[in-house]
């Protein structure tokens, strides 16, 4: 038994997110064999010895495994023997992920230790590569626990395990060569030439699936634009000859005395960085005091290169993340199913004609996928999930499972205060309950709104008397709200966070301050504590309604920022180490006030006379980690970059230029366009969705049929269970509907966000079901996609089928525009 | 019978382009009495007197009328009696649209003449004046003409009629104004107010629909951007009281010495300039100089406000304008098929239970359409709206009249060259027939690339001495391709045009020169037709099937970037005349090495010391119309714009920055994103298009049905017409295909661009059906919107129901991304 289950074959559908096997036959080799004969046959046979006896436990928990993978949407393959299922979900434990995210940003922060250093935190060479090392070994045995429990067919065609493979014999190779360089050679300036590929580790760790996911955009993106860049650049190679031809007779020179287009090369640089605006007009106007005319040739250059060039390769990048966007989310959607089926599989008994999954396998499941959870609690999931009341669950049903795992299902012991639980007499004394009634009525919330305004006022006015007033108001505030929702409930409102951290770092400050009766100058982070709270004035434009849709909309699409954010990080951190490599020392900050002679012009003759030194950039510079990231930052904001660059050309030679254009075209043209696509989709679809019929999935539907969420009255008082017992949803009367107390009915709409419902009220078992807006766009798209599906449909099984995968249908206006 | 006609009601469906009409309830009022009962009875009365007589004359003059506005896209309401028609006819004909066009340039140019005017070309204000009330004279003209076919009621209700009035009393007010101030006090700078009204009369003509379009366009898109850009100005006063807090106590200054943070207004004007990235990093380096922790104030300051408000901006612009496009073809569509509808009901008579056009009114019809055509050609577009062929023509049939009448149908001898219908002996040759297929021949075009490319490399190596050579060959094959193609067809290619102007501005400029004999350095236009000949390599790349979809997109975008060209004039020209009244005369370019005190600094000794005077702007001024337009187009780059306003600034006062500012809100981001959303859509359209399975209308399909189409072997040699005689179509044999005697076969998908089909090979009439990517994309969006809709739908009467116009669907994952 045991042996055929070693045998037996990957999870399907797992190409998804893995591209190395995605583009191969081997997939499709391996991955239609998995509905696992022998295993099959197991399952049956244990229901004819004894019907309904206790199923076999490896079954029960691959399938819980496999449905865990559906809901979080995991993706990699495992060997479906219990001791392999065992590794992979301790490979998936919090320490193990939490210890590699460490070990990662860890082996990142090295680049501060390292020569060139952050001053003052230099480290030998020696103590870094220890703790390198000591990173490398934790991703090498994060390798080797994978390698364990996949076939090692799959592993090796996994490219994300061959990189990491290789990066980690790249990184030992260097340390070894650079010990002997450095040992053999010091004066050489040894190079540690592995360090840009560090950031490979955040990518090609299956644990980094959002940022691997913008990347494969990226990479999907990359050769539709070249096109455009192809054609954008010639034109610029035009451009710059019909420059050339006007310019280079006329011997007009630049303000400073400097050549104007006398060479190719310097004009098809000029050009292009008048493409990027950051020499216009400059660079026009010597040409410009000539003659009138010559203005024409610069707009009608800026007009095709910036205004239409330039949106075009907005606009195919835009599409390309359409186009990848929508099969992620089919891809996302398929897998989940397969998975989902192969679970059905592995647990279904025969039914007359049907297969289906029995109530003791169903409560056996649950029992694995939410230890500790109630019968009531097991009962209830099932009677949402069965549509058609039969008791037992057919495979249409279980597909929705993962979706109905997504629905939070709270018991009124999870939603009371702890005051409540411990105090309950005075928590529900009359006076409290007035008390509580005060605090989440909307007067009170419109009361703190003027205070905050008039704060703001006083704060702009510089007047800092009433300074102590509002803190000790606004600490009486989170406190009362505290009061009354408990901790819990408090903290999962964002601008209470907010106001804690504000208010609470500012009691803080002005306590510190008046202790040490410092009057320092510098200390004035009280002043930022104070220009925070300012900030509190977003809340209130949050509660008009037609802000609302915007600042939600940021709100939602903010941890999908921080994903751009990542994947900028990783080509900074590239550039930055590679920009180290190359520029450190060659300019330093002294100060523009020095006499030493060594240390003038930012310690390097060469500056004399140039802009760079002109404009006091001697601090854009590649001396430490950090201050090279500004530098990245500040051309990636692309004003000015030509000036950085030329005091880099000026201390270096020519070819610099290369380095920051290959900067400009990678995180400039191309990332940064995606990001404005990205947020262009984000903004769009969350728009677009506020205004449409709100979308529920089949268990959302089934949950408001029952009457089960919050906030909502069941139509009965009790649900016959699945196992025949009654299922007591409500505990005494109804209570009259808080909001109808509160006169809030005519705001219902934004009553999630500003108002304070009183959740201790619901009675029973409740499902949190979240407004249409507060649902992830991925979640709504995902759903939008399975609603057009069949019912039991599992999609292509790779990647590259997702893609064509076509449902026939008549183009429309509606579709295309 | 004529009084009933005058009594009659407007055409409905006008509102489409007329706003004011739009919004109220008039033309919901008179819109719905459209089918006038009288008309229709007189109708039925003929018919009922002798069956298919001649038809009333009226009647068909209205038909065709509304047929050529169904065709056209014509959207003004008239009076439905002969009279108005006909001064409708005339109202829309070409001399007096083309004198209106004129007039309105004429009127907009006189501001290079006017005070102050362009050097060496003031006219004084007498002059200018009489010149402008010329056009105001025709203004008016046109304006009672309009009025005179109108009902007043419509008339009057009609913004555009309105405004325009209003701007010609206003103008003549300010006239007369003018007048008596520069004869009462003449020193005292009298201003002409009324100037920057003037692009007014661009917008508000019914005869600059697209514009106006683009117009409506931003004005509905207003409203939604407010309420972001109101955020993001809340957020940069929020930043500029930190950076306020911040700094204001550090006694930093900038390298100049100016003070740094000093003051909430200039926080606020320095991060908005910021936001714009024109002062990045200059900005933040003193501060960065002081404490390198200052830099991270400045990157989430950039992060919040300009990638993402900024992208939200241009997000929220194009959902708008993808919502407004959808709206506008939509009501295109309804507009086109009620006008139709509407002529339709003018000619119909009952036949059974049907009502139909009969084949004679359909042949009075044709000749009021198309004049001068033969029986065949009227025989054969009958034949194909004939869709059951019925020899009469039902509604639903001829409501794809418009459509048809879009098809190019040519005869044998339309398409002949000249030489062809002289000299028919030499042209048909032997040898000519030979020569013929060697020019047609895709070697004869390769090689002439290769010449091409050649010819660029030796411009690019400034090797001269070929250039003789090099100028005889590419006019040989413009006389080649000439003599196969003949003018007309020739003059159709974009690439033939283009290299007549090149080669034969060469070869003018050539033997002048050497007629002349001057080595003039500053004569280099011949230098520049040289590298206009190297634009030609693009011809080349445009072969090449990856980037003739960018450049076929390209192309066909052109005509609308050039109506978005005009809005941006119109805000041009409206800042430029108000720049010119405040700025004008304060800085002068002398050049940057005069001597004379009264010259320095650009005239004005407040520009001593600034970094305006110092990067020489002093080009940048607003003392003509001309320098001022390209002062906009520096400030629409954005690029240094705070240093250009700091210069007016430094000369007038603070307040200058308000007009900056106003200028970057409404150009920059308003109108320029506008533009960047309508290149996307534009470009994701058609892109999207191409790839999608052709999209062909009724028309097309029955055409391609009985193979009229160009290049198209019909099945049947002759077809039965409507009138009983049998069609021609055919004389003589079906030739041999001369693609595939090219072996052209392999690369058909741009056999109509880069090859040259002999079409006089062709026989009989033949529509020419373009491929599918030559297709204008709003006339694709048009027929794909057609297809969903019912055969007769009429659609709702006014915009605002159009936009409500929603076709009850489930939304789908395609849909929405």
């Amino acid at each position: 038994m045991d042996d055929a289950h070693d045998v037996s074959v990957t999870i399907e559908g797992t190409s998804m997110d893995d591209e190395s096997s995605t583009d191969n036959a081997f997939s499709a080799e391996t991955g239609r064999a998995s509905v696992h004969p022998p295993k099959q046959a197991s399952a049956e046979q244990k229901v004819k010895k004894g019907k309904e006896t206790t199923l076999d436990a490896e079954a029960l928990l691959l399938a819980a495994t496999l449905v865990l993978d559906a809901k979080v949407g995991r993706n990699l393959d495992y060997i479906l023997g219990e001791k392999y299922v065992k590794s992979y979900l301790w490979y998936n434990s919090a320490y193990l992920r939490w210890a590699l995210y460490f070990c990662i940003a860890f082996n990142l922060s090295l680049a501060i230790f390292e020569e060139p250093a952050v001053p003052n935190a230099a480290i030998p060479y020696w103590g870094t590569m220890i703790m390198e090392f000591f990173c490398l070994s934790y991703f090498t045995f994060r390798l080797l626990h994978a390698f364990y429990f996949q076939y090692s067919k799959v592993f090796i065609k996994d490219a994300k395990n061959i990189v990491v493979l290789m990066v980690i014999l790249l990184t030992i190779l260097d340390m070894i060569c650079y010990i002997i360089w450095i040992n053999v050679a010091p004066d050489t300036h040894p190079v540690r030439w592995s360090r840009p590929l560090r950031p490979l580790f955040i990518i090609n760790f299956p644990d980094g699936k959002q940022i691997r996911r913008a990347f494969r955009n990226i990479r999907r993106t990359v050769p539709d634009i070249m096109n455009v860049l192809f054609l954008f650049l010639l034109s610029i190679l035009l451009f710059g000859l019909l420059a050339l031809k006007l310019f280079y007779k006329r011997e007009i020179t630049y303000p400073s005395g400097q050549p104007y287009f006398r060479n190719y090369f310097d004009c098809i640089w000029d050009l292009y960085v008048l493409v990027t605006t950051a020499n216009n007009p400059d660079v026009m106007m010597p040409a410009y005091d000539k003659s009138n005319w010559f203005a024409l040739f610069f707009v009608i250059y800026l007009i095709i290169c910036l205004y239409i060039f330039m949106s075009i390769v907005l606009a195919t990048i835009y599409n390309n993340y359409k186009k990848n966007l929508k099969n992620e989310i089919k891809a996302a959607v398929f897998l989940k199913r397969q998975r989902l089926a192969k679970a059905f599989d592995l647990l279904k008994v025969k039914r007359g004609n049907e297969e289906v999954l029995t109530y003791s396998t169903w409560k056996q499941l649950v029992k694995f996928i939410l230890p500790g959870k109630s019968d009531v609690h097991t009962d209830l999931l099932m009677k949402i999930l069965d549509q058609d009341n039969s008791n037992v669950l057919n495979k249409k049903s279980f597909l929705n499972l993962s979706d109905l795992l997504h629905v939070k299902l709270t018991e009124v012991k999870d939603r009371q205060t702890l005051l409540e639980k411990y105090f309950p007499s005075v928590y529900n004394h009359y006076v409290s309950e007035r008390f509580k009634l005060i605090v989440r009525h909307r007067f009170f919330r419109y009361f703190f709104d003027l205070l905050i305004l008039l704060n703001a006022v006083f704060i702009a006015i510089d007047y800092d008397l009433a300074d102590w007033f509002f803190l000790s108001i606004f600490t009486f505030e989170i406190l009362c709200k505290l009061y009354v929702l408990g901790g819990k409930e408090f903290l999962l409102r964002f601008w209470n966070i907010f106001d804690v951290f504000v208010i609470g770092a500012a009691f803080i400050a002005t306590i510190v301050e008046k202790a040490l009766g410092s009057t320092n100058k510098e200390l004035n982070t009280l002043d930022i504590l104070l220009v925070l709270r300012v900030m509190r004035l977003i809340k209130i434009f949050g509660s008009i309604k037609r802000f609302k849709v915007i600042l939600l909309t940021l709100v939602n699409i903010g941890p999908s920022i921080i994903t751009y954010g990542g994947v900028i990080f990783v080509f900074y951190y590239f550039f930055a180490i590679i920009g180290m490599e190359i520029f450190a020392g060659y300019i330093s900050y002294y100060g523009y006030t020095v006499q030493d002679s060594s240390k003038l012009f930012c310690g390097n003759l060469n500056l004399n006379n140039t802009a760079f030194y002109h404009e006091h950039y001697c601090n854009n510079n590649f001396n430490d980690i950090l201050k090279a990231m500004v530098v990245m930052f500040e051309l990636t904001v692309v004003n000015q970059w030509h000036v950085i660059t030329s005091g880099f050309v000026a201390v270096t030679s020519q070819v610099a230029r290369l380095y920051f254009f290959a900067f400009h075209i990678c995180c400039v043209v191309i990332v940064l366009n995606i990001f404005t696509a990205f947020i262009l989709e984000a903004f769009i679809l969350e728009y677009t969705l506020q205004t449409v019929p709100r979308l529920e999935s089949v268990v959302e539907s089934k949950i408001k049929e029952l009457g089960l969420g919050i906030g909502m009255k069941p139509k009965t008082h009790s649900i016959q269970g699945p196992s025949g017992d009654k299922i007591d949803l409500m505990e005494g009367e109804v209570l009259p509907d808080m909001d109808e107390l509160d006169g809030n009915k005519e705001d219902e709409e934004n009553s999630d966000d500003e108002n304070l419902p009183d959740l201790s009220k619901e009675k029973g078992l409740k499902f949190h079901l979240r407004k249409n807006n507060r649902k992830k766009v991925e979640v709504l798209l995902q759903q939008m996609f399975q609603g057009e599906l069949g019912d039991e449909e599992e999609g292509p099984k790779s990647f590259s089928d997702v893609e064509n995968y076509q449902r026939s249908r008549k183009l429309t206006l509606e579709e295309l525009t």
